[in-house]
């Protein structure tokens, strides 16, 4: 299992619609998620900044992060709140929410 | 269970030394945030911010965090750490992290 932790602004109009998407998002794309091997995956929000947190099950997170891209219910709720999100600056190549270091970790 | 964030910053001058400080923190400290019931504890680093992510599963997080407090060696770790953080503006009275409101969940 790898801890992931990413960030990415919201825009502030769009931040309470975001939120309330979020409630109950796609049934199908929950479950893509998961067959992505996302587990105990969670979003915070501060100040117009979205931070994920999540714990990585699979083996290949780049080839899981394609798979999730080519899940067609997955694009269409992305073309929903895609628009809503502002990626900071300093992302790398590729890159739309930005992982983000560990300093620190104890069980 | 409850999954608590939170965000502080760090000076960016004392940023190297924050994060080597956390490869090694001090295990009576360690024992002591167990004992206080913080579980699966992340610190995340980004661009002079730092996001917590921990697990709480106490029934009193203000009790717990009084008692972290009370607590001689936590209080000279802080004693530390501290100066290197730079809390935010708008955290609550008392709060020196700022505990954010999660946004999305899933397992």
């Amino acid at each position: 299992m790898k801890r992931i932790a990413q960030v990415i602004g919201v825009k502030p109009e769009c931040f309470e619609e975001y939120s309330r998407l979020h409630q109950a998002i796609p049934q199908e794309v929950a479950d893509h998620i998961h067959a992505c091997n996302y587990r105990n995956y969670s979003i915070f929000h501060w100040n117009g900044m979205l931070f994920s947190y999540l714990e990585y099950v699979g083996e290949d997170f780049e080839a899981d992060q394609a798979k999730m891209a080519a899940h067609e219910p997955t694009q269409r709720w992305w073309d929903v709140v895609g628009p809503m999100q502002q990626p900071v600056a300093d992302r790398k190549d590729g890159e739309w929410w930005a992982e983000i270091d560990e300093v620190f970790h104890q069980e």
